[in-house]
């Protein structure tokens, strides 16, 4: 990784340290799906119920599986392989006004990172079966983390843009926009 | 990036593609706050409550953020900086037992990803001021998404270990373990 040193004060804060300009990361495994085309897929988890996939655990990190079995549903970090670029404001597919690209989910991100909560049917050795999904075939897992309400869950949320679009997204599919 | 390619048909998925081997990012920006050391911490956004912090966008990202004001919440994605190593069964702060790793939030991880909701307060040109802040001072950001009920809430989650534990998080701070 590159780093490079930084002296700072700010409001309050006083700061001496190194900033990452790099970071590599090696998949922890593949999330296999029936979804083989970016367009026409389910938007979001809650979109895709019904939907099953896999996910293939490297070996190596099977023992590190132990107890997820109790949980129902767990967030899945991975990257979005089929990304090369990106735009600062998108049109996202729950409205026809752009927002600006961090006001939305679209895939192409600076860091295309994916974030799915599914639900988890079954852990066999170095397969886990999971439901809901919405996400490519063969896509790279980064991490697996319990989801928990208490923590990832906060109260009284307010969702802007996606206040009046929200529950008109049932049966919303992708297109290639985002190709 | 490295890719290699695998063909594989499996339980009626058949499969052909790339699988990446590494994945490299860069920050777009880096979170400030109170939390000067990885001991003595709040485990969750849950346990910070009213601990206040800041984000510094990159200034190419600026356009991105605009409508993200409209959210009260939001999903940031971040590098544990301070990690280097991992192991497949931790001791986690709620527990004294151990449980496989990705079965807990512990920052050692594989590939040592960190994820908080917490409260977006404001959004100045490229500062955006967040509360409820459990992320140590200078994490490199590695993506912000809108936190949306619908997509990142799953009904009737099932917690595992945690059930037990988790009404008696509170007052539980970190300690040097994971150092």
């Amino acid at each position: 990784m590159t780093v490079f040193n930084i002296v700072r004060k700010k409001k309050g804060f006083s700061t001496v340290g190194k900033i990452m300009k790099s970071i590599t990361y090696t998949p922890i495994g593949v999330i296999y799906s029936p979804h083989l085309d970016i367009a026409n897929m389910p938007i979001q988890p809650s979109n895709s119920k019904g939907i099953m996939g896999y996910i293939e655990i490297n070996p190596e990190y099977a023992g590190a599986l132990r107890d997820l079995d109790g949980f129902s549903h767990i967030i899945l970090i991975y990257h979005f392989h089929m990304v090369n670029s990106f735009k600062l404001t998108v049109i996202p597919f729950l409205d026809d006004k752009s927002h600006g690209l961090f006001a939305t989910r679209a895939p192409k991100r600076p860091n295309p990172i994916g974030l799915s909560v599914v639900k988890l049917l079954s852990i066999n050795e170095t397969r886990l079966d999971i439901e809901n999904v919405d996400i490519i075939n063969l896509t790279p897992l980064l991490d697996i983390k319990p989801f928990v309400p208490k923590f990832d869950n906060p109260e009284n949320p307010k969702i802007g843009w996606l206040t009046d679009k929200i529950d008109k997204m049932n049966n919303v599919y992708s297109d290639s926009r985002f190709r």
